[in-house]
Parts: structure tokens; sequence; C-alpha cells
């Protein structure tokens, strides 16, 4: 998906990786384009103290007690069907919920369980003009987060490193306000990816009004998808985010909320520059088409020019090309004057200047 | 409907099968299109066990009693108008309800009757590019699950094998766990239609950028058109799963909620991308026309330049075939001039010479 | 209104026939173009029989007393406002209700009077592409309806006629459901317009895909113009019958509001079907132009290729017939060659070649 | 603004005639374009007489008296800020309410002080296809109403002529039933300005229709600003009359209310109308445009069936016109031939045959 | 920002100043583009007296006690991070909408902290047809009022001046009514913006009516995407001041709250005239390229009557310019006519006549 040269496949952009109509539901399966193990790093922290340790057995997990402490747990590689089961009898996930953590490219989503909040998300990076989303999902419960993405670098590290530092609130506000930090990080990561596509616009702004040529508004269609791709998910994204920010939770404490109604507006804030680089996406093309037309007017002129100027001229020097017997006196006479070839010239040069006279009046030229 | 030959009636495909104003509500008639006697496949299964049998009788269905088991009763072909009727007085089914069951092309919609649910769904598949709509009608009591659709294969058979084979939750969940099996096979049939539609403006895509032509455009519309088609039914269709998920029902428990919720998520993923679909084909269509107009501008490009190269030439060599009487010395003193025709090229060329530069500078070649 | 050949006359289509501006509300005046007497047909019944009458004259109509059947009375022509007076004093109308009766071209509105009801549809019909409302105005009290058209054939007598024939369950269900069926029928009247509307589409699709004319155009834009008036009323009237539908009121019982909810239905998807017919109508107008650009290229190209053949070989042909004077051994010594002309025919030949290899390269042919 | 050969100023009319950033809320000036004294004409009713008389001093008004009979003061000319400021406190308006009477080009709106209702309309006209907004300002209290427009002939007058001759419900109903006359006025003064932009419209297409031109579309574009400009006022006047109607007020009885309704029913109208004139006119553009794109390809098509007719044959007569030396019998032995110039003109013929022939099968003659 | 020739750059002005993705919540650091030391104008009013003072030590503020009095304090410069933090404590204020405080570009927005009101406007400006937004930040507390606006010119001295001068209610209103006047001068900000933008339209209309250019489309799409921006603020700050005007909260008055109302609508003002403007600019566009189809058809109407013309003109003298040997009498005899080159100009004239005709009757000159 990161090369530029591949082809690009609609369907499997927009498309998301669904399961066969008739499947029953929970069914858990490797997620699509997934493979190796499971990486498992497991957060613990209080006000005072953090710890970090790394597993790939998740049934050491089950010890994690009821310690009064914070337990993040993030899963990288959803390729392990067994991890991922085991978790969600451990912690009481819900098997609908897991489906979904495992079906990547799912429409950000946020789920109400009996205990615990799952939401869906994904992370935006653009690559050489391609947008690419990385899908993160998120359980919230008491006293523990549980995150899953799929395998590659661990995209939450920015937040287990605040853990860590203790900097900030993180330490001393438990589990929702991590939950939180984790989707301000995801949220946020699309404003770099919007400026990316913002910057390939104005290249392609510049190269439109600079020489409009067709491989410009490929380009241009290029981003236009990207963007189409994009709004889906902001949309979603924001209705999610704005859920969590207005709705009352037994796991959703006041103070934490206000964070929360932060969060919602970089999510609208994204959505609206989105939606403005479509409208400014759109406003290239016509740009792009009255360039054209205007290019062809010009070429046009210049042919009527041309063929105005020409056109009689040659018709004149045909007439005394003809052969007519000059010997009858009414046959071309101008053959025989002194100054017939000068004649021939000077109304030549005056029909041109008419001409010329009358493009300069219309201003065509 | 599936030839691609054939040619398109798009009222048809828009306009539901009416019947004339006029008619009394209620009214049964065989449905549009039907034939044959219906086949009526029952299914009864508990926690333990199921049963599969098949009749053309519907009067053996009254004796299905209030066993704690759960029924479902598939009608295949709704051109026995006298199945429907004894179908309706056994279940006491609403006579409007039983009405619309018989008109194929209804819009997709749920009611809420005394003591049973009726919902209609269109079930989706895509043929040569084609979208076909099959009608499934569906009601739900409290033990019992009555669905139809029009004659052809057995639509639902894998929530029937499900049953069987005693796969998921199905057996232990009651009927309304069953009605949700249907309903979710009946909203994730559109993700394979979409997948076709989509390799479809792929195709268009490609042959667009490759090589614009007229026939291009008129696959691309083909395309919006069913587009058109797929939205119409998959607005009602988000609208009546939502309206499912979300309101209160004595027949609707809320852990069988939770899935009518995933199912409704599905529900607006796929519109959401039928809709990127959409603007997708009107991005086409904007790249089309640009294709078009470029190409123009090349070709007057070349006839430009050829005019312009070669009239002002011709008009020369004109010159100097005319027949001026070279006795006296003012008329075409060149053409007596001993390096006159080399002196000629060296003005033609030059004149060439001094065209293309400008051609160059200009950036028309 | 029905002559394809008469001028449209925009505002009069879009525009209803309003009152001065400052006329005092409630002031009546015959219906615009509507003359003659009024035919009032009363039909009265109960569970086992019917009776129908026909009269002039209101006064006989106070008769009709408290006995437990319904009455029914089918106001036919407009022009007589002391028959509409004397009806609106018998059943107490408001006289802003008889004013909207009495004005043609209404917007579809459903008013809740004290003790009656009052509703204003539009009955549609095509005539040769050309879209024409009757204005249905409609009173519903506790056990009488009142219903005014403008003159001509009498548009509810399909009613009339199931309430003769015992047809249905008209007889049993009291004024509102009499209402009802009124509705419907209105409703209903919608689809065999959209039939024909449609079918123009399809005339007008064949027509440009087969060879694209000015005239399609006009005649598309026909069908837009015919598909805005329709959609003003659609949208109303769905509006109206969903009011009806929904809102509690002591006239409707909830038995009967069943039958407004699938009228409902109908009204949603009339709206549906002529939003669907416009998209495909802006379609059909894209095609076209991407008709006219595609044969504009054709042409032009079919110009071009013509140009930048013959153009050089004239040029060529010029050179040779110039008058320069061979005794001068420099001067057009090709004009002496023994295979000069032939070598002229092999050079053209060639130059054409090189040419149709070009254009062939090119995919110009 | 009457003038058709003035500049269009957008921005004036556009933008309302604001006060400088900054400027304390309240603060009175002449409103915009107004001079002279104001004239104050007096209306006093009750059920059996009424009384108009004309001052030019608001202290008189004072002792107009809570006699139960309604008194409608109506003030021409807003340039008199001590007219104003003397009424404000006589009858208690809000200072923020006289500062926007005092404002002209108000968006229309309501405000319900504590006991009086505010509210601003636009009277419209159409003069030379430019629409004129005139604004009317009205205060409704318990026994008074206060109207105010700029200078000029008194717009309100048929309502003060109704009084008078005691027409209608008029002196019977109380001062919210003159309010709603004056609102009705207001409203209806829609559909005269509606009808001259609709004439206008009906013009300009049997224009583009006969004979596209670029005036056509710069009355086209003309008309569109006039229905951009009437749009915003109309969605604002709608929404004021739908809150009249529809919210509970002390000083509004229920049986006033329904009139309220009614005029809410022409507010709608005129919106719709004004809609679809606008979905008109971008239809009349696609028109034009269609027509330019027909009228070129026309144009082309005769400048290429010309050139490809003439350029080969041009050709063959200036190969005859070469001077190849014939007495080398293999150059140009045509030219000796008994029959050549016959042959010439054979197959002369013979090609414009086949060219036409090819143009005919391909449609362009 | 402020210079024409300065390339734009289209993500700057959408995106606003982001933080990198994972930096902890309410991290404060020097907003963007500022410097140097922010300047601190405290003033302090009661009904009778007024007093300003200018400090750059916010450790003065603390001891602005309860006395009764509104204290209001404006901050210039938003470089010194340890100046807001200190005055962050000193009144209590969210660290969250510190941050906000400090990040230019954010989207206008209202916050409802527990004892204060927290809210963000951008006041416009409008420079050589470029759109520049100020962020200006609020508290609003019991009894003050704290603004923040980055470095350069006082842009609320307007307000002080009122306090300061004891014009209006500004005086006996408390810090809410204070509050309204810093919104209601942000808000009118909008009118002299948009005015400057109404007239760089009318300039780009004027220039597009007279002599259509390809730099009139450039401008004119630097316009839309200055509208796009206006847009996103316009869309914003009318809903913050609809909740201002709209909420139930302590620190709002009811008398207040009616002026906070009056300036709800001046914004929804602003919001539609930027609305208008897109559509005019949109119809400039359709104007534009209308204009040059119809420039196209122009030139091509003169190619094509030049071509018609002449083309059989010269094939008529090529023909008489051949060499057949007149010595058949077959070949050529009209050369040796005695009226011969007569009756050539006769077929001549003849010929372009007929033409002329055929173009005038087709309407072509």
């Amino acid at each position: 998906m990161s090369d530029g040269d591949e082809d690009w496949v609609l369907s499997a952009d927009m498309l998301r990786d669904y399961q066969d109509p008739g499947t029953p539901p929970g069914t858990l399966r490797p997620a699509e384009g997934e493979s190796g193990p499971s990486r498992i790093i497991v957060t613990s922290y209080g006000a005072d103290d953090s710890s970090v340790q790394e597993t790939s057995d998740p049934a050491s997990l089950d010890r994690l007690g009821d310690d009064g402490r914070v337990h993040w747990i993030h899963v990288i590689g959803l390729a392990d069907v067994k991890v991922i089961e085991q978790l969600g009898a451990s912690f009481l996930l819900h098997p609908l919920a897991l489906e979904d953590v495992m079906t990547l490219g799912q429409r950000p989503k946020a789920e109400d369980y009996e205990d615990s909040l799952f939401a869906i998300f994904q992370y935006l990076s653009v690559t050489a003009t391609r947008l690419r989303k990385t899908q993160i999902a998120l359980f919230l419960g008491k006293d523990f987060v549980i995150t899953f993405q799929p395998g590659g670098p661990d995209l939450l590290a920015p937040v287990r490193e605040r853990i860590v530092k203790g900097r900030g609130r993180l330490r001393t506000k438990g589990a929702c306000y991590l939950a939180y930090a984790v989707v301000d990080l995801v949220i946020d990561s699309t404003f770099p990816a919007l400026e990316e596509l913002g910057k390939e616009l104005d290249d392609v702004e510049d190269a439109i009004l600079e020489n409009p040529d067709r491989e410009d508004v490929e380009r241009l269609q290029a981003v236009r998808r990207e963007l189409l791709l994009l709004r889906q998910v902001l949309w979603a994204q924001r209705e999610v985010v704005g859920r969590l920010a207005r709705e009352e939770h037994d796991l959703m404490p006041d103070d934490v909320r206000i964070y929360y109604r932060d969060c919602y507006d970089h999510a609208v804030q994204a959505m609206e520059v989105s939606e403005n680089f479509r409208e400014m996406a759109s406003g290239l093309l016509d740009i792009y088409l009255s360039s054209l037309s205007h290019r062809l007017n010009e070429v046009m002129r210049v042919l009527t020019i041309i063929s105005t100027v020409f056109m009689p001229l040659s018709f004149l020097a045909g007439v005394y090309g003809m052969n007519f017997d000059t010997r009858h006196p009414l046959n071309m006479p101008e053959l025989g004057w002194r100054y017939g070839y000068v004649s021939f010239w000077v109304v030549a040069i005056g029909m041109v200047s008419v001409m010329l006279w009358q493009f300069r009046r219309r201003g065509w030229i």
C-alpha cells in the first residue's frame, strides 16, 4: 500500500475486510495480512511508580490483581487467535468486540458493554500521498486498559514513555485518563496526515497554475480519493469521541470528561480541514479545466489568424497563376501591366494590414 | 435482468411493482414474475436438537405448538396466494403485511404489529454489473420466525445449516436471535455486491486513464445507476436495522439487541462505501471530460502547427507560380535570378525555423 | 397544459394561484379556471347497505343526520361560491380552510381544526410528458367526509365503487378509513405519473446514446422541470401523510392509523423514485455533454488528419508550379529530370505513409 | 437600485447596513439613505368604529389610553431619531429593538420581549428584474401595534383601508389579528416579486432556446443573484412566521394562531418556488452551455467537410499545375492526354461523391 | 501572510498550529510566531469611575480584590509562558484552556468550567484580499474578564474607550456585559472583512464580464479559498455565540442574554453573506467558462467562414492554373475563351455571394 507504482485497488481500500455473509458472529480468525506471534506489553503504574514488562503468554496476565494500580495491556500483532481468546476470557470481553478487534479496516465506533467500554479508532499516516489506516482497538475497564494494534512498530510508545517518565497527569488520574491519552494520540495522528495531503495539494496547485498537464489531474484525483477515505474515518471518529465526551458513564469521571471534550474539538477541526481540502481539490479541477479551455482558445486564435491572413493571399496568388489565354485582351490584362507584380504585393500587404487591424480591434492579438 | 445486452428499463428498476390506484389495501395477488407452487421449509430447534422438514401444505403448520422450541418457517416462491393466506390466518399476520410480502421491490421497512415484528429487506447480488434485489420478508413472533423469498435457490440456507450443525449461539438464544441471523445474512450480502461494483469501477478507471473512450462513459453511467438503486436500498435498510437495534420491544431482549447494533454498524459501513463509490464515479467522469478536453487541445495544437507552417509556405510557392509578364523588369525579377530557387528554399526553411522556435517557446511542441 | 406545442409558462406552473396581497383571509371567489354549477355526490353507508345520490342543492344536505351511518359528500367543480359557503355553514368548516379549497395549486397540507381534520392533496397525472396536478381537498369529521375536486371526471369514483360493491373493509371501518381510502388513491396516483416520466427518460436516454441531438436536451430539460414540480408536491405530501400516520387524534383510531402508515411508505417510495429520476436526468446531461465533446474530438481529428496530409503535399505541388527561369541551372533542376514527376509521387506517397503511421501510433486512426 | 444601467454592487446588496465594530449596542442614528421628518399615522378602532389621524409629534401619542380599543401607530420615514426615541419611551420598547428598526437591510427576525413581541420583515418588490427589500418593523403589545417603514408610499395602506371599511374580521379580533394582517400583507408581497423573476426566467429561457447569446448568460446570472438575495430573506421570514405560529405566547390567542399557520404555509410555498427557480436557472445554464457546445460541433463539422472536400481537390489541381518538363515521357503524361482535363473532373467529382457518401454514412450531413 | 506576492501555503492556513501527537495535554509553550514580553492592561470600573493601568508583572494582579468592581485583564502577546501560568494560578483557569490560549488558529469554541466560562474567537481582517485571523481568548468569571490576543495593536481598545468615557451601559451591567462587548466587537469585525472580499468579487466580476482572462480565474480561486477559511470560522463562531445566548448559566443574567441574542443575529447574518459570496463566486466561474466557450465559438465561426469562402475559390484558381495541353480541344477550352477570365470572376463572386447568404441565413454573420 506504500508503493507509489502499485495499482490502486479501490474496493480494497474502501471496503473493510468483511467476513462471508452467513458466518456466525463472534467467529475469530487471524486478521487479514497479519502473521507471527503477538507481543504483549504490560504497563502497571500507581501515582508513585510504574513497571513495564513484555510477555507473549497471556496466561500470566491473570495475576494482575485488584491492587489499586492501573494495568495497561498493549497487544501488537493480531494473528494469534489464542492470545486474543485468552485475554477475552480473563477480562470478560464480549465476543462481538473481539471479532471487531480481529477485523481490520473497521469503521471507528464505540460500544458500551456492561462493565467495560470498547472503542475502535484508526491511526492515520500518509506515505507518498497514500493514506494508511492502522486500526487501534481499546477496552476500558475499572482499573485496566487493553489496546490492540496490528504487527509493526509500537504506535502507542509515546504514551508509555509519559507513564514511565511520570510526565503530565498520567500517573494520577486512573484508567480513564490513560484511555484518553491513547485516544488523543490517535486523533492527533490526523494532523500530520492532513499536512502531507495539504502539501501534495499545494504541489498540484503549483503545477496546474504553472502548466496544466494531464498527469496533474491524475495526482489531483488520487488526493481526492485519499480525502474521501479520510473523511469516512474522520466523521466516524468525531462521532465516537463526541459520544465519549457527552454520555454519562460510570467509568468516566467528570474531570476526565473535560479532556475528551478537548479531544473532540481536535476531531472536529480535523474533519473541517479535510472538508476544506476536498473543496479546494474540486476548485483545482475547475482551474485545470478552465486552463485547458483557455489554452484551446489561444491555440484556435492563432490558427484562425493564420488562416484568415493566408487563405485570401493564396487565392490571389492562385488567380495570377491561372493560364487564361492572354491574347484575348479581357483575359488577365493585369499580367501584362508594367506594375502588375508590384500592385499584387501592395494589395496583399494592404489586405494583411486590414486583417491585423481587425484582429487587434477584437482583442485577438 | 442478468443479460448484458438487454435494454435497461429504468422505470422497472426504480419503481416497485405497484398496484393500480384504488385497489383495496390488503388485496393479495401472486407476486410479479412468480409462478408455480411454494416450497415451505420448517426448521424447529431447541438447545439440544433440531429438525428440518419440507412441505407444500401450510395446514400442517397449525400443529406447531407452544412446546418451547423455536419454529422457523421459510417460504420460497410467492405465486400461491392460498399458502400465504393460510399462513396469515394461522399466525395472525396483518393483511397489510401480507400484501407487502407479495409485492416485490418494496422499500426495506419494519412494522411493529401487536405481537409480532414485521420487516422487509432486500438481498443484494450483482451479476454482470447489474444489481439484483431479492426481497426477503420476515415476521418475528414470540417463538417463531416466518420468512418469505421469491422462487429460486434458498438464500437463507447458511442460517439453517448453522442451526443443524449447532454452530454459534443460534440454538440457545431464541427466535429473536434467529431473526438476527437472517438480517445479518441479508445485510452482509451487500459487501460482495459492493465489491463487484468496486471492481467494475476499477476497470472503468483503468480504461479511462489508459485511453478514454465513449463506451467507458456508458459503463460508468451504468455503474452510477446501479449505485443509485443501491443507495436507495441501503439507506432504508440502515434505518430499519437502526430501529431494531434502538427501540425497546418485548420480543427483543437486551443481550440480543447488541447483535443488532453490530449489524447496524455493517449497514452504516455499506452505505458509506456506496456513497464513496458514487463520489468516485463522479470523479471519474471529471477525469474523462478533462481527458477529452486535453486530447482536443493536443489535436488542435497539431493542426495549428501544421497550418501555421505550411500556409505561408504555400502562399510563397503560389506567388512564384504567378504568370506576370516578366518582360517588364519589375514583374517578378526573382524568377530570373540565378539563385532565385535556392533563395526560395532558404527563405522557406528560415520561416519554418522561426515558427518552430516560437512554438517551442510557447511550449506547444 | 396538455398541449405539447403550447408555450411553457414556468411561473404559472410553479406559483400557485395567489390572491392579491392585502386581501382579507377567508375571502371566497370562484377557483381559477373553473366555471358552471358544482355537482354534489352524496354517498351514505353503513355496514350493510349504501346509497348514492347526486344533487346540486347543498341545502338538502342539512338533513344528513346523526344516524350512525357514514356520509361522504364529494363536490366536483369549484366555481359556485354559494355551494361552498353553504356546506361550510352546515358542517362548521373553517373559513381559512374553505379559502384553501377554492385556491387551486395549493401546497399539500394538513390542518387540525377543533372537530375536523382538513387536508389538501394533489392528484397527479402525466399527459404528453407534462405533469398535471388536480387538487383534492378533504374534510374528515366524526361521521362524515367531504371532498372537493375541480370540474372534470370524478377522480374518486373507484372509492365509491368499492363502497357500493361492498369490497374490502370500507363499509365497516368508519369515516376515518374512508378518508384513508381517498388519500391512498391520491398518493397512489403518483406511480403511474412517475412511470410516464420514467418512460420519457428512457426514451431520451436511448436517443442520447444513439445520436445526441439538441432537441434531446430540451426534452431532458422538460422532464427535469416536471420532476422539480413533482418533487415539490411529493415532499409536502409525504409530510402530510406522515403527520396523519404519526400524530394522535380523536378522529384517528389506532387500527386505522396502521393503514396511514402503509400509505406513508408509498409516499416515501414515490419521493425516492422521483429523486432517483432527478439524478438520472442529470447523469444523462453529463452523457450528452461528454458525447458532444467526444464527437468534437472525432471531427477535429478528421480535420487535422486531412490538413496534415494535404497541406505539405499541396505545398510540394505548389513548389513545382513555380516559374523560376530554368535556364539558370540552379533554378528547379528537378523539373528537367527524367524521373522528376515520378519522384514527386514517390516523395508524396512516402510523406503520407509516414504521417499515417504517426497517426496510427498516436491512436488517431 | 431601480436603474437597469447602474453598476451592480454585490456587497451593498448582500451586506446589511452595519455599524462600525465597537459601537455600543442600542446607539440610534438615522437609517441609511433616509431623510426628512417622519409621518406618523395613528389608526384606532373598536368593533364598531375607527378613526385615522396623522401627526408628526409623537408626544400626542401618550394620550392613547387603556380604552379597550386597538391602536395602530404606523411610522413612515426613519431619519428622525427623536421620534423613534420618544415612541420607545412611551411604549417601553427595548433599545436593541429600536436599533434594529433604524438599521435597514436586517435579517427578518422575531424577538420576544417581556410584554411585547418584536419582529422585522422585508417587503419585497421587483423593478426591472432587480429585487428591492423594504424593511417593515413591527411591535405587538396587548392593545397596540407599532410598525415602521422607510420613507416612501405607505405600504400598509391596504390594511388600514380594511379597518376603515370594516371588511373581514379585522375590527373584532384585537391587536394580534391586526399584526397578522400586516405580516400576511408582507409575506404575500413575495408572490408578485416571484412572478416578476419567473417572467424574466421565462424570457431568458426563450432567448436561450431560440439563439443562445452571451448577453443571456449575464441576464441569467443577474436573476440568480436576485434569487440568492431572495432566498436569504425567505428562509429567515419562514422561520420567523413559523415561530409566531408555533410558540405559545400570552399575546397570541389560539384562534388567531390559526391565521399565522396559514401565513406560514404561504411563506413555505414562496421559499419552495424560489428554490425551484434557482434549480431552473442552473438548468438553463446547462442548456446554454450545451447549446454552445452543440453549435461548436456544427461549425466544426462544416469546416471539416469543406476542408476534407477541397484540400485533396486543390492538391490535385496543384499537381497538374506543376511545370515538369513534359519532353521526358514520364513527366506528367496526363497533361498531353486528349481527355486529360475531362478525366481530372471525373476524378474530382468522384472523390467528392465518395466523401459526401462517407459524411452521410457518419451522419455528418 | 499580508504580502500579495508571497506563495500561498494552504496547509498552513487551514491547519491550526497543532502540537506533536503524544504531547501531554496542558503543556504550555510560546505561541507560534510570538516573541517578546506580554503587555498586561488592567481596567477596573464601577458604575461611577474607572481606572486603566498597564503592567508586565502578573503578580500584582493578585491584589485585585472582591471590591464589587469589575476587573478586566487584557493580555497582549503570547510568548511569555510564565505570565500565562501565573494568571492561570491566580484565577484558577483550567490548564487545557490555557493550552488553547497559547495555540493560535484554534477553532472558535466555548467551554463551561466550574466557575468560569472560556471562549475562543477569531478577530477577522482582510489585507490585500487575504483573510487574517487573530485569535481572541476570553475567560468570564463572577467579577472579572480576562482576554488574550497575540502581539500587535490592541484590538479591544474601542471597548476600553467606552468604559473610560462611560458611554452606553458598559459601566452598570457587570462582567457578563463586558464580555458581551468584547464578543460583539469580534463578531462585528466580520463585516468589514466581508466587505473587502465582496469588493474583490465585484472587481473580478467586472473583469470577467469585460474581458475574461486566465488571471481572473486565479483571483477568483483566491477569493474562494478565503471564503472557505472564513466559513470555517463563521460556522463555529455562530455556534459559540448561539450557545452563550441560549444556555442557562449562573454567570449570564437574563437581561444580558438578550444582547447575546442580538450578537447571534449578527453572526448568522455574517454566515449567510459568506455563503452567498461562495455561491456568487461559483456563479462567476460558470460565467467565465461560458465566456471562453462563447469566444471559442466566435473564433471558430470566423475560421470556418474564411475557409468555406476561400477553399473553393482557391481550388477554382488552381484548376485554371493547370497545364493540360490546350492543343486538344477538350483540355481546358475555358482558357481560350474571350470572356474566360471575366467568367471566372463572375463565378467566384457568385459562389461567395451564395455562401454569405447561407451564413447569414444560419445566423453566423
